[in-house]
């Protein structure tokens, strides 16, 4: 069913876009400026001898980054051999390659193999099919240079061979619906393309057995829900995104037919714009076991928003682009660089959505409201997702915030330096487990000192929070989302509201509920970033020695700076966030009973690996039904260099709350005289039409649909 | 002996500026920007009814800040009526003026009068000054708008008033050579030239009896050293300088001939230089009391830098006036917005310089050592100045240390949240005195747990250290400084030497030689910016309970975190900055006896003021003697983005000590084989000719002048 091209190159750069990145490279601008960057750099790795080692080495030694640097200097030579026509670029490709050819044939199973997913050139097959999907990029490149003996050779000797091991050899992984077999049949199928072996293409793509039980297709079904959302967060998204681009871009050049950028309503489009979505500030929301300083100028994504600019000349992707701060050596990168030196960027439309997770989305959701404030937009992040598998951390409904451009509250990310060697290796630490992955180090709550599902990440795969409900307008968004498993007679339930006020003023409203059959202790902490300001409640400080809040479930790391048993009432905790340098105020309701924490990470830390993390716990030791309600009011500026500070204190002078029924009711007001009431209807069947009726203060108000933000006079 | 000129305005701006500034503000550029935007923001104001009310709050209250906003207000409606020619900006400074007039006469002495220099608009005789400075240029700008009767009525009742109440009537202040004397002789003497009274100039040169003893030129020739150093520091420094530049180009513009801007040996200009050298990455090192965010972009240094951009067309203070990004509304602003726009500015050339401190300059120094390391510059802070008043900080031989844009090695600097009401008013906090001042808080030297001069500061400004040499050339700077009145018994010497080795690799040498008469305990401790990262000896960490290092002078706001008793030899600790993802390492030689304590700060903080900052402070319990030989060596790079880690762990390999006689002999070796001598003789009368001799292994060595630097094979 499947045509094959005989021109060359013809994956992810076509015959067709070298023409043109011909003509770029010899005009000034953002293009030729990469070319020579690429050339020189590649210019002089080629003085050196071609190296291509026996594997021996696991992940990080010489063999295994040899192997690894072999395939981008065989990338770039490759491409610059099109670029440049000279034949030097050709003839290094060719070369490395026949010392591959004589190599591979060779190999057994690397000796330092790890888990089923075994290699030859690496210790892992995921290793090997990133290598493919590299060198046969490069070999269909230089290919129209290299001689007809030579391409025999190369074919024979490597080409296939890897394709073969990765595929008819390797089927557990080949056919497995995960980021590792969409590697391996993102090689095999764009090798099918070069070597014209179209029966490959559609093992890629329908599993070996053609059945469509695994393979390409049904990666893109089952990784990602239909709004493009990959269960382990950003992070793990832009990585997991590469091959699914690259092998559909090869389908689009050869089988446009196929419309395979059009499968599933377009489903892989709409994953590169989530993907972005999921930022903050150029950075991705720190889910589950992220790296907190990746963001959307990863390799990874630059690739994905080159195709799909090259697709859709969509100029918001020019913007994005220009923040990525790379351009590519493809003929998508050309457009790219010619879209932003014609001024065509568009500011990206970041929006106030819902996520769903899993396949068919809708176990549980991925909840982002974004609001733009007076000069910088704010987000929140409303975590009511599955698990997220092993690298998923206990947070469930746990919540973030940002704003001008800082994270406000926050989640700990990963406890982890990459690569440093010294920090276990560059693995995760051992406190990414007992810290950074509990409960405790999440803004939600924690009943017993226990985390969600006792920390057992199985367990919680099998569940997963109900989204209770969306809806928003050009003032109000309003979720709620509930979760019934993490414990085992406790479920919990939580509201946020994001609020557009009168001047500019936007808050955040939280409402926290939880219903034990018995009585537990009911822990809701906020990790906030920034330096504690002010309390309008007495602080008792532990001046003269520390310990740690509690043993275990992460509590053991955590030094108890403070005890706090504050009236009931509105209770205030303010601080300054040093980045932004604009000051939080968190007001909450709290009961007599309710104690306040102020905690620090660094206890059992011998290792000093924990970063600085100051939070405040909110404590109800014994209750059976508890609601939290809060509002996290952004106000004010410290501007030391200018010397003003501005609205230093929380302006928010009332904060009331009301059940009726289903109707939950919250009083505003600011000390400029503002006065609001938020109505928010739970009932299971509200619409947009349904009518609901409450009183406050002896008047009586109705309203329709989900919610109503009133001004009073 | 002056002539005053009969042309308005003639002050900082003229009557020329005035006409090009008028051709400048219908051109599109940075000029006409900002006068959009004064225009802007004024005409709001202006719609505004005047409020002149009866003055009656302290600093920050009602009244203090209204009539600070006033000033502010007339200044910029003068200006703008030069520029606009439109008579409600004239009418608008009369009629506040008129207002002044009729209040002024009727006002006692201010009824929250603070300390011996009084004032009746405000609390303090020094914001009546500043009030002067602005509303005489207002004045001076609006005069041709405003008839003769008004000019009569604003001068007679208020502007002569005031001009008197601040010279005749506070003779104390006014003779005082101080930064409040020069806020009073610049307001009158400027007064004087638009008055027309030419003996009012001459008492603000000269003092009120004319002389000499007191007065703007005393002033400047005490208030600075010859190298234009400012004893309190650069934070302090950059609003010092603001009367002195302001009312040295009002006589400049008047009377030429007193060439103001050359008097001793041209100090002001220095001295503006030496304000801008005295920062690091936009922010000034943060000596003694300084609010760290404050940097070169303040509004009084955007002065400083137009005035002299318009003396002296250096295009190098345009690079600064990019960095300021701010323009003035004068004839220097409007030079400095063409010389941008026309691309002039060039790098500022920061330098390697000794600051001599105290009007002769021979009463310690401020050393600046800087060296261009591979991709950025580093900064090394040796601070052996005098105490620097009240503001000034017990920290002899302290030193901080900057690289690729960041602190590494810091200083707290103060412990105040600037105009943040709930903490403290905005003050200096509590902790200021306690911690930010005590000698711990710095990197140098602590006998027996107690500070500097025991922590009394009129004690320690009858002392100063003594610059004991300086020389450098292209590869190394050596400086070294003495104290022997910071305690009883015990002088101590720091040698601090900055190395660019081969392979662009830059460290720090750091010998400190303690010699006490009795048996002490030792303290060096080491501010440090970054996480711990690891340590090649064991650490015995306090994992579950932390109490304070100390007792008092600023160690009772340190947790001890960790004791580390390390074999005798070269030991390490090494620390990844997390602002410029660079690794550090510092690599010491310690005794059997010496400990290495881990802090942070925190203990003793009920309200949560202090800042977190950790330490590790080397401890030699007892000795008489003893010589700390150190090395800092930044290293390496963390890419999380990119996935990469170079270098994480410290590269010397090799670090030894020997003293011959007078000459100290460090041996460095790094693990890519590099092998170095660093010899430095510290004898009193070296010369660039001196010959010294000194043997390492056997082989002899001879040098000339202070220092060698050998690479050995
Ligand atoms: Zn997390
Ligand atoms: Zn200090």
């Amino acid at each position: 069913a499947s045509t094959v091209s005989a021109a060359h190159p013809n994956l992810v750069i076509t015959a067709e876009d070298v023409e043109a990145m011909r003509q770029a490279v010899k005009q000034p601008g953002l293009f030729q400026q990469t070319y020579q960057q690429v050339k020189a750099s590649l210019d002089e790795q080629m003085l050196l001898p071609i190296t291509v080692p026996v594997p021996k080495d696991a992940g990080g030694g010489y063999t295994h980054e040899r192997h690894k640097k072999n395939q981008y200097l065989m990338y770039n030579a490759g491409v610059m051999y099109q670029l440049t026509q000279q034949q030097k670029y050709a003839d290094y490709v060719r070369d490395m390659l026949i010392e591959y050819a004589k190599l591979y044939p060779t190999l057994p199973i690397h000796p330092q193999k790890k888990s089923s997913n075994v290699g030859k050139l690496f210790w892992q097959g995921l290793n090997e099919a990133v290598w493919l999907v590299y060198t046969i990029q490069a070999y269909d490149a230089a290919l129209p240079g290299i001689s007809k003996a030579d391409r025999d050779s190369i074919e024979q000797g490597v080409l296939r061979q890897v394709a073969l091991f990765l595929s008819e050899q390797s089927p557990h992984t080949f056919n497995l619906v995960h980021n590792h077999g969409t590697w391996a049949t993102a090689a095999v199928g764009m090798t099918g393309y070069v070597l014209n072996e179209p029966e490959w293409v559609e093992k890629a793509l329908y599993d070996l057995d053609k059945s469509g039980k695994g393979g390409f297709l049904r990666q893109m079904q089952e990784l990602f829900s239909p709004q493009g959302y990959y269960s382990e967060g950003p992070y793990y998204q832009r990585y997991a995104l590469m091959p699914f681009v690259t092998f559909a871009k090869a389908i689009e050049t050869n089988e446009p037919e196929r419309k395979i950028f059009e499968y599933r309503d377009g489903l892989l489009l709409k994953a590169i714009d989530t993907t972005i979505q999921l930022s903050y500030n150029k950075l991705f929301f720190p889910l589950n076991d992220a790296i907190k300083s990746k963001g959307i100028d990863t390799i990874e994504l630059v690739n994905g928003v080159a195709i799909k600019y090259g697709l859709t000349a969509d100029p918001q992707l020019l913007s994005i682009a220009q923040l990525q701060n790379q351009i590519l050596l493809t003929g998508d990168g050309l457009k790219v660089a010619q879209g932003i030196e014609q001024g065509l960027a568009q500011p990206y439309d970041f929006q106030t959505k819902v996520y769903g997770d899993s396949a068919s989305g809708d176990k549980g959701a991925l909840v982002i409201l974004r609001q733009q404030a007076a000069s910088a937009e704010q987000a929140v992040v409303f975590k009511a997702t599955g698990q997220g598998m092993g690298h998923g951390h206990f947070d469930k409904l746990n919540w973030q915030f940002y704003d001008h451009g800082s994270e406000i509250v926050s989640d700990y990310g990963a406890a982890r330096f990459l690569n440093v060697e010294a920090k276990f290796g560059g693995r995760y630490l051992p406190e990414n487990d007992s810290y950074a992955k509990q409960t405790v180090a999440h803004n939600t709550l924690v009943v017993d000192e226990t985390s969600h599902y006792n920390g057992n990440w199985r367990e919680s795969e099998k569940h997963y929070p109900e989204l209770l409900f969306f809806a928003d307008n050009d003032q109000v968004a309003v979720t709620s989302a509930k979760v019934d498993s993490a414990y085992q007679d406790v479920w919990f339930k939580r509201t946020m509201a994001q609020l557009k006020l009168a001047d500019d003023r936007t808050i955040v409203v939280d409402i926290v509920d939880a219903n034990g059959e018995r009585q537990h202790q009911y822990d809701l902490p906020v990790n906030y970033q920034g330096q504690l300001i002010e309390t309008n409640f007495k602080l008792a400080g532990n001046t003269t020695s520390l310990t740690p809040v509690g043993k275990a479930n992460g509590y053991q790391h955590l030094w108890l700076k403070a005890l706090a048993e504050p009236q009931a009432g509105m209770n205030k905790i303010t601080w300054l966030n040093e980045e932004n340098n604009r000051f939080y105020s968190y007001s909450t309701l709290t009961t007599a009973e309710t104690q306040v924490l102020f905690t620090q990470t660094g206890a059992n830390d011998p290792d000093f690996n924990l970063r600085n993390q100051h939070s405040f716990i909110l404590r109800v030791p014994t209750a059976k039904l508890h609601t939290f309600v809060s509002v996290l009011e952004p106000h004010g500026e410290y501007n030391p260099s200018k010397e003003y500070t501005l609205n230093g204190s929380s302006q928010l002078t009332v904060l009331a709350f009301d059940r009726q029924r289903e109707i939950d009711v919250v009083e505003l007001a600011f000390v400029d005289g503002g006065r609001y009431l938020l109505a928010i209807s739970n009932g299971k069947q509200v619409t947009s039409t349904s009518q609901s009726t409450f009183s406050h203060q002896g008047q009586s108000y109705t309203f329709q649909g989900r919610f109503s933000l009133l001004q009073l006079d």
